[in-house]
């Protein structure tokens, strides 16, 4: 199982007409602090607040006709489930969004007003995998995963397409390119689209503390999971271990696994507030979190990281920018 | 004295490569509230945080090469000074900057950073225009102003026609185009901009409650100051009256002026953050306040906003966020 830069272009071609192309910001006062030149790819800018609708959309792009007029299912508390509901409904199809019980109240309202059926379930006592199994089966829907399919990860991997195409415009290749990780969709793709149209540069996922199942992965050579409990506020990337698939892309082409503390996600916010005057929600600021706190040596080099989300808690957000006091 | 299409287009010309294309945003959500098809010239994006740079680079470029050789000599506490400041460094001359004493350090040293030469005056007890007017003869500067001139309105007009053409892309023209107004330079600009593609198009400039000064101009048809003393949050907005040449070139243009309360832009930032992920400062959100406190009938029409600047105090900001609780 791979993705080529061939299937990146073939999804750049579909998404065209419905996704944002998201800006490529800078800012000159940051250069000088840190003796790079960083690229913030603003995917918190992106159509329902995530790059979550390229993947949702590629992949029911790429589904024939007659599998995908049954309708689809995901399941998700976040970002991919409004990306799927979203998806579906510029196709006209269907879509059952498979969703905890607990899950935040405007994340079920927003799929439902995208035309999602949303079918809650207690994470407790009822296991999620045979819900959608027997949903999916019975009702013929085509499962869109949010990030272990080849489909899904070549629609992320049009971030990387961007950055590449968008830096090329100012006669620059990035040198270093890091995207957020939980399965690994997002980081993969990128890596897929930066390595070919720059092939020394280094990709790296990032990952919050406690949710690092990717980094350590990577260095083991094996696929290791995560101890249960949530322990990040990064919501957004808290699964249990990596992607089959994105692994079998990409570990090859990453680097290395970065990993950041909550302490380092919210200075990130709050600089990505000041400096580039974005919204970032937590697992959306991890790569930039990993340049800010020194993660890597960036001198010198010319650097890109996914800004990957922008919804937000305003809760949250007043937090990061009270370190700004 | 007038600025025509012709102008804009010049001055688009000249600024594309120095500034960015900044995005217009839309939200299915609020279009589906609002019952109108609602778009946000996302000007807080810009470079350095406004929209500002536009027109005073587009002044420093339509200098001859003598007049602009000396430098140029901007008056201003906050963002004009740091446009004035990076566009004099583009075209390598020198900027001096007269600020108040009790600017912000931070406007001070972004302007500073950008090799302006700031010259402090104490509001109380200088006299602002004779400590400009004898710095400006004796090192023959340039004076760039903040709206009253020709060149600055074409330059700021090009948000105008950036909304024109991007609304054209999707097969639109705007019936209803709201723009803040300090001096109305901004205001100015895109009117023109927008009534020379979409004649039957009503352009309004908004202004806080408490520096209506322009609305008051509109409707007495004479040009009219406010009292004197600071009343509104939005600190980018508090002129004492309107700019002579805006007020020439567009009071033919513009339908009538919008004011609106504190309580109102705040009110919007907070929409402006959930819902288009953005951070707006509260000068550069009170054409989206208008719009949604319903200052005036969007329904059914085509609207564009500009959301001018992003650069606010992570206090004010919280103090936005608070309203989401």
């Amino acid at each position: 199982m791979t993705v080529t830069i061939n299937d990146i272009r073939t999804a750049a071609r579909r998404l065209a007409p419905v996704v944002r192309r998201t800006p490529l910001l800078n800012d000159e006062f940051v250069d000088q602090a840190l003796g790079a030149r960083l690229f913030v790819k603003a995917e918190c800018l992106q159509r329902y607040g995530a790059f979550k609708i390229r993947g949702a959309y590629n992949k029911i792009a790429s589904l024939t006709p007659e599998a995908r007029a049954p309708g689809v299912l995901a399941f998700s508390s976040g970002n991919h489930a409004v990306a799927t509901a979203a998806a579906a409904r510029m196709f006209g199809v269907p879509a059952v969004i498979v969703m905890p019980s607990d899950a935040p109240a405007a994340k079920r309202a927003q799929a439902e007003a995208l035309g999602g059926e949303v079918v809650p379930y207690d994470r407790a006592t009822e296991d999620r995998e045979a819900i959608c199994a027997a949903i999916a089966q019975a009702r013929g829907l085509a499962l869109v995963k949010p990030f272990d399919d080849a489909d899904v990860i070549a629609g992320q991997g049009t971030v990387g397409l961007e950055i590449v195409e968008d830096l090329a415009v100012q006669g620059l290749k990035p040198d270093l390119v890091l995207a957020c990780a939980s399965g690994g969709g997002l980081a993969a793709g990128v890596a897929v689209a930066v390595k070919d149209a720059a092939p020394d540069a280094l990709a790296f996922p990032v990952e919050p503390e406690g949710h690092d199942d990717l980094a350590r992965s990577l260095a083991a050579g094996e696929r290791l999971g995560n101890a249960p409990g949530i322990r990040s506020i990064a919501d957004a990337l808290l699964v249990d271990k990596p992607g089959v698939i994105p692994l079998a892309v990409a570990s090859s082409l990453w680097a290395r696994g970065l990993v950041v503390s909550d302490e380092e996600i919210l200075d990130a916010m709050a600089q990505a507030f000041l400096r580039f005057r974005i919204i970032v929600e937590p697992g959306g600021a991890v790569a930039l979190a990993a340049v800010l706190s020194g993660k890597i040596d960036v001198r010198g080099k010319v650097v890109a990281v996914v800004a990957s989300g922008g919804n937000v808690d305003p809760a949250m957000f007043a937090r990061a920018l009270a370190r700004l006091a």
